[in-house]
């Protein structure tokens, strides 16, 4: 597991082999296995066999009737033909010592019981050979560097897309045609395009892996309905933030239908997506809200530009299409300052007088402008060191402003991207990124700007697991039989080991010692009975709050037993607690949950009498460091948690942040612990304290519940 | 104004004219008089005049050197000449009873003071002579029913637009242009587009209130930076909703940065954002959030379809669009339907076998499915009651399913909405609203279904204005000379007028006073220090918390005044407030704005210590009923504020919405109060009650701030 997350996995005879053969080559161009054949022939330079039963050659090729046949064993094997022939093709190219398969065929897991049993068989038989598959029920992929097109993406009568940075993954087939197709329709600089199918053993995860160290990929976009491996895709994230190269993903089963949906259609466990974008956001990985927002981010980022700021120049004829690009570039959290006047006059001296535009930004030079002035117009806002990225507004039909945009582009290093009413050849050529929606334009270069000022993650572990520690944390997990939630005083005792800050608290036996604990705590107290049969406290008087003075600690004392005693004469009680009262300005909760997909994950989140309403949670997957936790907390209320006057101050973060750090350190160590709820975290003064506690143990016997 | 809310502006001659005059109508094809003159003679039936001063002839037509020159009069005349003659030329078109002007001239209010003079100048002619008018500084019109291609938005090389139900409005005449191309191209069914410019007479709202009530026009979508005529555009958006006509805005100047630009190239005030956004909502008008939004709503609005629920089926080749189109129905409020166990049943019967796709929904066919299967397929969808909505899934180059689609279409009468690749002519010339992503498929056809099922806006005025009422609450209003705000106790009697639920409280002068309005009113009570000089009493000690029984109450009120007294030496006291301690489970605020644009705004948020933080709001315009009070309540937190054990009850959602009406009435019938704040509104066990008051009234005097 450590080795998958620090190696690149060995794809490299798979995804980029020197030689390859096709089971199911066909000279009929209407078949699957005809259609991929003509694709790979069109493609590849290294050796190429196609192997037929029967045919001599296939579409020109010789032809060899079984992979025994072949005069030497080949890196590759595509196999297109149905699925009951697989397992003797696949001996086969297990005893050729061939590298890597991609499965074509459909007929597996997708297809019921007998169906999974077969992929399993087959994935057992690739394991043992030391064959790497991708497939089976994939259109499989292409690789236009390594000239490998070995897929039916796209069909041979549609032209070879022409390269690039961007690498795209998809796990559904059809929907990465799709992907392909339209991004090669808007401009798109494909590189790389995989799809991963039913993931009998390559998956989403491995192939980011694996094309996040390629030199040629600039971006990764990935669409994934399930999502397995998910420490290999950290992994893939930590690199791709670490050699910044933007990572995108478009993550489908988000609402109720869609997860029924991608279950029934993969058959596969869809996990939660809220867990899923908190993940994502921990390690930079981008989430598109949409398919066209995936495609719009990869051609922002294929050309490799960074932007050294936020702001924006925009240049139109049209002041209206200026004040929609503005707005939208604000809403994105981009500037669109005002050039300085030395600037401005600089502009005023290449424009025609009378001029009724604007040279403030957006530079409106209205439709009159004379055409030799938009070029020393671009120069001087390339040269301006007041913005660092361009907009610019364009029509489909202008084909000559489309000419000089493209070679303005070319000539300059700053980001550019263009709203135009629709896509144009030359800006396609030049691959300029071209968009034909304001807001699209500026969510594109918003996602630049945040990446191309992004911060470095966290190092990968800053926790070094205390096998110590856990040892001493485990002595207050020792419950008599049948219990499996700790009384809060011994939760607070967990919660201590893990450094956990604790409002001031002794656990008591008796009405003497409750006095006595008092004093020393000094100040109100409240006290609280503990109980296994009394989790709600309240709900039986079981709790007093705000004593303070002998007489009154002990009147409470004893008023709160003689309650409980009434209201629930079964429970058997085990003391007392006497707790320092602290102040709360805010209420907090911070929580563990455990994700089937992810593991332990961290939830803070807003505590007090709204939190039902306000349903407000960050999650963090642990280990994470102090600034991480406080990032978490600065996404709650769109930062408003952490700002203004009532806001959490520094100070009051960092406890919290405490907080948050000891319940994620304690979850790894103790995997027997499923739940943790600190409620609340009373927050004021500079301080943050955790004053109750719930931790629930994994129920040992299957009757307890 | 009344007149202007309740009748149609008469807009007749100058928008579907029987005869046009056009002064600057040129042979040269590169003018704009050129261009527009050839759209004009290539699209009017009626009676056309090209005036000239030199010219016997324009592009064929015979010429008149002036207006004076004409044979006839004519309804309407289209200006393209230099700014400084256009007064001489509305000088004529006044002597001859022109009923209509497309001012097409720039030079006017965007070019500095001369040419603000030189407009008003215009609109004074204008008004006098009883012309109405468009523009100036704008692009014109196209009016495809009656022929009027008035505008140079398109050049007469481009085909006439086949025109439709769609009726669209832009102020901008670059960005109309921009709009009209790009609507065009995607396949809008435009019949209607107008510029209007500086807005020196007609405007936007205009505009919208005369087209609503065209038969021809089934939605209405408008490009606005600024807003004049604010009852007008409220007139229009209630024709509009009562007549089945969405109408869909897109908003310029959402952000700082826009509205300055905005408010350099049309030189006009930007409204507040959220206030447009608010009134928008109230009166059932749709708020685009881009600008391709817009344009999407008009393509699945132009064919006049509704939907009876919001159950969509998905038809899709492909598992993984079906899933994301799944996703994204799903987070629209859409939803996708399980297909009955008979509805599947008949399905598979007519789909081959082994059927490795689904038929539940989404109807995924996988790529292997007969093409005869799929018309059967879409009928049986067509057909099924379990459905109310369409969407397939083709690729731009199956040029023969675009077919099937677009027949497929024409002969059902259920909404229909495609995702496809690119574009597709087969499905542009049927009208088929065609998407190029599956976000934009959902939020359009969840937008036909959210005004499908639309509720009845409330009658157009519920509240009567009450003068014996507003006389009344004057006696509130009388403040010694140099106070402009309301001492809480008078607040308070002010609120009473307008039926707003207080607590139980006493204004009191003497210790003896307090002590028998505190047993009057029972329970804990809370004193406060009534004085002009002291609007925040915390800050001075003058205020006492849950005071219960004589001595504590006498006590309470001696130390308080003993404080004050020290505190704050020279305020004036005038007595004290004795109030009802009410419970509060929950805090709000109910405040009045008055916006530049639309006037008094009434705003209903969260109270409490978090209310920095949360920031939330919702606004109303003033008169509404209950359950628009109640629908306000509903935006906030999403929905959750009146969800949930700890939401606000039916009753409290009243007792809050009297409080929201009292304040609107307020607004209304008082115009010199200011600003009034009721913060907080203490809710509790099914009451909700103003405890405590802010009314600021105008200021009477300049010096007094």
């Amino acid at each position: 597991m450590t080795s998958l997350d620090t190696t690149t996995p060995d794809l490299d005879r798979l995804l980029s082999p020197r030689s390859i053969a096709m089971v199911g080559a066909s000279n009929n161009l209407n078949s699957i296995g005809g259609l991929v054949f003509a694709n790979l022939k069109r493609s590849f330079t290294g050796t190429l066999y196609p192997i037929h039963p029967k045919d001599a050659d296939v579409q020109g090729s010789r032809a060899y009737a079984s992979l025994h046949d072949m005069p030497q064993t080949v890196d590759l094997v595509v196999i297109a033909v149905a699925s009951h022939a697989v397992e003797g093709i696949m001996e086969q190219a297990a005893s050729k010592g061939v590298g890597g398969v991609v499965l074509l065929s459909s007929g597996f897991a997708e297809a019921g019981a007998e169906g999974i049993a077969l992929q399993q068989r087959v994935a057992d038989m690739a394991k043992a050979a030391g064959i790497r598959v991708i497939g089976p029920n994939c259109i499989g992929y292409l690789n236009i560097g390594g000239g490998v097109m070995a897929n039916f993406a796209l069909t041979p009568d549609e032209p070879l897309p022409p390269g690039g940075g961007v690498a795209l993954v998809s796990q559904s087939g059809g929907f990465g045609s799709y992907l392909t197709t339209k991004g090669l329709l808007t401009g798109l600089r494909l590189g790389w395009f995989v799809s991963t199918g039913n993931e009998l053993d390559v998956n989403i995860a491995g192939v980011l892996r694996y094309l996040v160290e390629r030199p040629e990929v600039r971006v990764l976009l990935a669409f994934s309905e399930t999502l397995r491996d998910p420490h290999v895709f950290i992994a893939a994230a930590r690199r791709a933030h670490a050699l910044d190269k933007p990572m995108v993903i478009l993550k489908a089963g988000r609402s109720e239908a869609a997860a029924k949906a991608a279950m029934s259609h993969t058959a596969s466990v869809v996990g939660a997506v809220d867990v899923f974008d908190a993940v994502c956001r921990q390690y930079g990985v981008i989430v598109a809200s949409s398919m066209e927002e995936m495609l719009d981010l990869g051609m922002i980022f294929q050309d490799g530009r960074r932007a050294r700021g936020n702001r924006l120049a925009i240049m139109t004829t049209s002041g209206g299409a200026g004040v929609l690009l503005a707005d939208e570039a604000g809403m994105s959290g981009l500037a669109v300052p005002t050039f300085p006047e030395n600037e401005q006059a600089n502009m005023l001296n290449v424009l025609h007088t009378p001029f009724f535009g604007s040279v403030a930004n957006p530079v409106d030079t209205t439709a009159a402008v004379r055409p030799d002035a938009i070029g020393m117009l671009q120069n001087l806002i390339a040269d301006s060191p007041s913005v660092d990225m361009i907009t610019s507004v364009t029509w489909a039909r202008a084909t000559g402003a489309a000419e000089e945009l493209a070679a303005f582009y070319q000539r300059i290093d700053k980001p550019l991207a263009v709203l135009s009413t629709d896509l144009v050849e030359q800006l396609k050529q030049a691959g300029v990124p071209t968009y034909t929606d304001p807001q699209r334009v500026a969510k594109s270069l918003a996602a630049l700007y945040r990446h191309s000022t992004r911060l470095p993650l966290s190092a990968p572990s800053t926790l070094q697991l205390d096998s110590t520690r856990a040892e001493r944390a485990r002595r207050h997990l020792q419950l008599p039989t049948g219990e499996h939630v700790l009384m809060e005083a011994q939760g607070k005792r967990l919660f201590a080991e893990y450094g956990i800050p604790l409002t001031r608290e002794e656990w008591v036996h008796s009405e003497d010692e409750a006095v006595a604990a008092a004093q020393r705590i000094g100040g109100k107290v409240v006290l609280k009975v503990m109980s296994y049969q009394l989790p709600h406290k309240s709900d039986v008087g079981a709790i007093r709050l705000g004593l303070q003075g002998d007489a009154v600690v002990r009147e409470g004392y004893r008023e709160m037993l003689a309650e409980v005693g009434q209201r629930a004469p079964h429970a058997t009680l085990d003391g007392v607690l006497v707790q320092q009262m602290v102040p709360a300005r805010m209420e907090l909760t911070c929580g563990l949950q455990r994700d089937p997909v992810f593991g332990p994950m961290v939830a803070v989140g807003l505590g007090g009498v709204l939190v039902e309403q306000l349903a407000e949670t960050a999650l963090l997957r642990p280990p994470f460091d102090r600034e991480t936790a406080r990032s978490a907390l600065a996404q709650l209320l769109q930062g408003r948690l952490i700002q203004g006057r009532r806001g959490l101050s520094d100070q009051e973060q960092d406890q919290v942040a405490a907080i948050m750090i000891g319940v994620g350190n304690l979850a790894l160590e103790l995997e027997e612990v499923v739940e943790v709820d600190v409620n609340p975290i009373r927050v004021d003064a500079g301080l943050a304290f955790a004053a109750d506690a719930l931790v629930v143990l994994a129920s040992t016997s299957s009757t307890d519940h």
